[in-house]
């Protein structure tokens, strides 16, 4: 902390934990071609994960697709003051998330997290990238 | 579900169907160009459309510009627990959606849903990407 | 409407106006450059604008700066059941609008409406876009 | 203002401030690597803070990440009326943020402000660019 800025006072009385158990995620595609060094530029999806609170945040993920039944739950944790940038491409049980396959999802927590959408699509030779904070739901 | 991580309880009491029956976005614009090949890499706007619900979704899309009365109602429906990325590009009936106009699309349905917007433009010989969550109205 | 879908009722009981009358997009930059053909590839910064409502929305635009007071109000008119993609470049009353500058800006209107932010960034060779909704308020 | 629109009148009775005074970004990641010229194209994460209100806004930044504990709080002032674009990149004090680093943000003001979260990774040759607003809570 800056000695200099005496008349800074972090606020207070903000001690209640920051997001929603329940968020979504409309979009989703791992496309299966890359074409940057593996694993920074592979093309992916991921979602952000934040927990800010004080427990570890337990978080079930399921998958829907266009025309199956849904897959999941994916389960991961996120520790007390983490953040965990989960790539779907990483997930592998109950099974892995197809490629080139529009899919969405519905991630679940016991505690408040934050969850945030970004894909990074290195098919071709310079990269696009997208970002969204998902939809947040209790 | 994993049986070595015994510890994970999935969140109990969270049966509420997930997200709004209204929903806008107020961008729209379909390039009438495209460097990729067809389709993946066409230029197209999606809207990605989430029913994590129990019950089938109908959904109607108005479309809205900027010089003439709106467009619509194009109906689809989104079956119980999948999702659907309905491009723009796609819409038929009553009419297509017209190319290089600039448009805003509501999206109605009987039940909640979660809708996110998405364009990819290959107009040029690398793709650019945007998403973002439209804007949820009950 | 399509004929055949007997099935599909439009929602009712869903009259309310779709929006907020405050929005504000913390995030503004017009770049100078750009390489692509004026005006579709020139670089620019846009407020989409949708007005799904029955009564014209008067709206008013407030620029922010880092080092300066605020410009405008920048007045435009989106008519009902119309949307207006607003691009920053083009405001010039009372001022434009300082390419090369970081700005933010807060639109209000007198009816609801919903706001989404866009950039087309064409410094390079290839563009990038991107977007997200704007930040509502009442 | 301009005198010719008389019927406009711009709205009254909303002095609220507007914005939060709590924000979370999931998403953060500085890549050690640019190509384009510096600083504008170099590849940076910026958090953009609008204060659209009368009194200051002391902000404290928090950073969390993925195997240790949380670095801050970082503080910065925007004075009212003015916005910062805030680069994650040239915060130094309590100490810089690691590059090529997974981590995520919680932004606390005493006074609402807006907040949205914007990357330009210029790691190939031409940038890709990514926004969103951040998340909202009080």
């Amino acid at each position: 902390m800056s000695e200099a800025d005496t008349k800074f006072r972090k606020p207070a009385g903000l001690p209640a934990p920051i997001g929603h158990r329940r968020w979504a995620i409309a979009e989703g595609f791992i496309p299966s071609g890359s074409t940057g060094p593996d694993p920074s530029m592979a093309s992916h999806e991921t979602a952000c994960l934040l927990n800010a609170g004080e427990r570890d945040a337990h978080v079930a993920i399921t998958i829907y697709f266009r025309d199956r039944d849904p897959a999941g739950p994916y389960q991961v944790t996120v520790p007390a003051q983490r953040t965990l940038h989960l790539r779907f491409n990483d997930l592998r049980d109950p099974e892995p998330v197809p490629r080139d396959t529009e899919y969405a999802s519905v991630i679940e927590a016991d505690v408040p997290i934050v969850v945030q959408h970004t894909r990074l699509d290195s098919r071709q030779a310079e990269n696009a990238l997208m970002s969204t904070i998902a939809y947040p739901s209790d």
